[in-house]
């Protein structure tokens, strides 16, 4: 079994940015957690982060054959790419949409989410533990289906 | 170590009611799991469901001195109880939201909650898994703090 | 065949309060008419008046097995109560919605309802005939069915 | 006593139109039905159909004199025509709004009527019975007066 | 094969009235083009042009058995006329909608058509032209049925 | 000169319509005022007052070298009515908006109006007197052409 | 009998200020038409302009016992003053607003007034005429009183 | 002389709830300093907190006879309780609405009351000092009737 | 102590002005009133009230060193004067806004105030009274301070 | 003569995409059919499918002396890109919007166009024959000029 | 050359007035390094300060003539004041427009400004440089005139 | 010292797009200015210009340790990207935003900037200027920390 994650803008800055809202875990380390978690059940992990929103879509449309479900934080794109939610609209892959900040208890414009209704559901606020969490439901999910 | 569980109106029908959207669990069966995963952990479950939009306030109103934290799926009042908000904004307990249905995925109206902005962290879309997974982050939240 | 009859806040105040707009019958004296309506068609009431919106969950969430239809005037919840919607979603019994006071002809917050589009149909303005009208309307419905 | 009953657009396709929405009954099905009902109550009918908004305010205007109260279902005209309202404004004749589908469970354009707030009181969900209901609601408010 | 072509109110202006917008061709001259390219293609065409609304309803409504399918440029009322929407939806022929300008990018209130979502599609902003690629269109669709 | 006086839906009313808001004048007694005053400067008047739009647009189609302005009391339709809008940009004849109350006192859907920004002016509110005044206005506005 | 004749903010740059919307007349002249024509009826006229919104106030506040009516045209104080409308709302002075331009033609935020529905009626669009005008309806509307 | 005292949800936890924004003392001692004040005027006191909008409802609808008048701090029902707000209108109590806090200092949710209007005033933002203030004003209003 | 009165426009007419909604007492009347309570307390009382906002800005700006708090009636001002508002923020001078009237209860454009989040609170709808309330409390705050 | 054709993100998945939505064409075969006709016309065509919005605004900035016209179907950039509405803005060379879903039938965010105001025109709704027709309509633009 | 200077509202405060939001310099300082900067450059300045609306509009309209150009930072008015509009409006001065604050970083209402489309430019957040950096922009401006 | 100028979208076409709005100098022509008014300081400048967003993100995340400030003009980015505006937040550069053109009197959608808020100040309107300006303002509030 192989499990994407699909890290948007912004996140290779984590544990230097904003530590208040974001918390001090680097990305690198978060993918660690994340990659150790995978392995203790015998999963594999597909680790992707990029800055560019075209990359982003690319990476969602080669998941088809090359991995059961996907985690996503696409970062501030959560909130204003069309492009990337077609995106996850044509591959229909499951996936789970994680965030490390609570982004309902910050401002209005990262409250809406335009793909939280494809995924199967929404963690966020938890820090690094978002992702872990994430992964355990992602596992769940996929062995209800 | 002890969680609160507080179930909001018609939480009490779930099984029968609505199955596509909400599971075929019926409550008693998420309760039995829920205190299962922390007996394991060595954490006591206070459980409450009710209908009325202030016995659940009184039942925040007690929490102090009893918990240590709260899972909270307040139903539809999730959307509409402003006094159910300051109740919480009052103890000042720490809680995860948790729903059963992916929100986002719904009408307009149950998008927006009152609550999420005061919780650690939501969690919805799992079905009875949400709460497991609420358990697990709630527990690791106690432990950073 | 057995019909529930639920009215929601201050409906009980019926006679006195602004007799301008709700008539000068009281809510007894409704109920009576609508008994001796329902008794010539051989069919049974069930009435009941609350001011507390939990009370009025309970009750929707015990009509299954217990009532065929109801009529269903929430009063001020009708505009405000997304957990009565959801407990009426739940139980799924057919039910008409009676208004004594045209709805349509009064202040905005008034002109929504949040049970109409679950309702077999609505009919308000006509005072306590709204109710044995809308005791014919459930009849026939259920005669149809 | 006589009582005039007044269609806008589209209602003449009635039967073959929307079958799901509006029911299977055609408008001289309902005509006869309404007819026979008001016969047995001694009471007159007048039944105009038409699909232009002038001819329907011609109508309106040559109520007074002519008819003592009147069933209205003015179609999309009800969402859309201030000039309808105006001649129901002006004449003050007594008049029933009534609606075949329950307009406040479909699209958001369809739940404002212009004419509601004029009208005694509203009835619509209940197919060809919200016309009989109508009527009925229509002689009973004449009897009051 | 027969293909009705409706043109709503001011059409018949066309070449006096505002030819910046609309272009030089009177609506007799486009009526030329189309029936011409219909004849190619051994394609009948039913042509009407009419101010009223009403009369443009009686047309809609006339369609089944008539046409196999039509081009609509329903003008002014394309954005207003709930009823004429109401009888497209009740005839339930293929057509495509047309206009002569982009409306798009004029004021907004012509930007929004009650139509569009019922037609096949929308084709606007080649003047003249449009209606020959609208005809095309037509043609194209019915064959793919 | 001739200067056409064109009348909405509901105009034929006036004097026993509403009359706290419109007046005790007839449309026939005001009529003859504007057409004695015409007379008295050697001015034609063309009168018309309709209750259908459609025959309101042909109307002001036939304006062109028949009128040199117009006078436009357009009724609800000044309101809602985007396709008498396109025959006013059409034929681009001089015309004053007329109305016998002050329509910015009213209410909220009767103080926009979708043909004030084509007409020279607007005179609202004055009664019988609003008609002779916009006769002056528009006679005014002739003569510094 | 007096009239006051109230200018607010600019009309003192009438003329040179964009003569293509107000008209190349200088306030001066106009002044000049309107006691003139006041005059010939036995009217006299008060006149003033300001920039200053409390002289204005003042100005108003003083009306009662020295004027019998009055012409406004407050600029663009029309469209702001909450408080010149609370001065016309307390002095209960019959008047007539006034305007050199079309409102009604000219940007969203000029469309809106804060008098008109305390004024007898609303005259616009006319240049210097709409004085001349608003002076006529003011004798009119005091006639009839 | 008798006065009732409605206190809704939450009110029963100031002195620990967010003393930032609601003051120190605790309601208790702002109730004895009520009765105090009260006392030396020669008046009665009917004091109730309670977190059930229905039991505030049953309280209002029991004030006729009971009390002269009464001070209402809803809590956050001010804001969302159409119910309560009909309950008032029913019985027809003078009353005064108080908070502690300047509501119109805070997030929008609460600068909206839904009582307001139905008070003779209001007075907020003085703490405890709000409800002696309101007595006062209460009383001084009941010395006008 | 001294305590300043600020009143802005159009309150120099209480009394004559709209006495159903502002009462009959004069503006003199209730200076006597608030001047007699604050001399019994030992304070100081400076009395303003203009209908100029440029002359209510330079009053604010006069506060420091001359007094120790302020209650402030800015009439319409209070609706629409973010330039006053400045004023108040610049010299935070500790203030209670009073109203005669209940503004919550009156047209929408009143029921929003551009002070009142700067003020200590708000007392507003008991009339002449309101200014005496608002001394007490005012002096009560700064008593705590 | 050349005409460009530029596709925007995941039509490059057209076929397997949503085919209930896109049509079962892949992008490839569109491209087949449109080489085609144009070679079939003598024109040359460029085509261009890309997920990133960075490299269509580069192609768009390098049409100028490379292509005569223009197809373009921006997919989710035609809803949000402003940028890229700048690029077609700068380079001014005329083109034809194209969509194979009629997007005025889908969901609100999909209604708007951001580019289609300085389109010649908009062609949606006919699945791969909207290229082909957009492509006449070009050519036919081109002819005109 | 000469450049007028207008400053609005509160201003004269500066140095005093919310220092953190302000900066620290007096705006008695920043007239002296704005005339010391225009007298290097061989400019005269003209420089007004005033609370008093009417007062600003007065000197807008006393500009032609006297001044080349303008620095124009209305304070509050900015955001208000349609009259100051109309004057800049009616003189046809060029004029920049200048802050000390940067606008766009505060709250929603200080965000729109009246005056700037009407501007040649803006600058604004860099205090009282904000004021050097608007002088050299305006010479630049009338230099390239 | 060292400042980065970044330029978005679009802005490598100056001079041929839309000479109009954007003036007629090349950004080259705006690099050399630039860059030959920071050497006569003695400052270095990095220069960027990208019409893909990810890559402008690359280039804020690149910032720290390499800049001591920044000019940005993102061109239609300012108004689209939270993913930019996320970059700058997490770099935290001091940074001015520079635009050509009067970005506050063009269309609605370019007078909102997602940037501004977090910028030193804006300067806007003065061409090729503005980016002088800009460096002047940036070296003044370096020179100030």
């Amino acid at each position: 079994m192989r499990i994407a994650v699909l890290n948007g803008p912004n996140l290779n800055l984590l544990g230097s940015r904003e530590p208040a809202v974001y918390g001090r875990a680097s990305l690198g380390e978060i993918e660690s957690m994340v990659r150790k978690a995978a392995a203790d059940r015998g999963v594999d992990i597909d680790w992707l982060q990029t800055n560019h929103e075209g990359a982003l879509i690319d990476a969602v449309q080669a998941l088809p054959g090359r991995a059961d479900g996907a985690l996503v934080n696409a970062g501030a794109l959560t909130h204003t790419s069309l492009a990337l939610r077609d995106a996850m609209l044509a591959v229909r892959i499951p996936f789970v949409e994680v965030h490390l900040s609570n982004i309902f208890g910050r401002e209005p414009a990262r409250r809406q989410t335009l793909l939280a209704d494809l995924a199967i559901g929404v963690i966020c606020g938890f820090g690094a533990q978002s992702y872990l969490l994430g992964l355990e439901a992602m596992l769940g999910a996929l062995r209800d289906t």
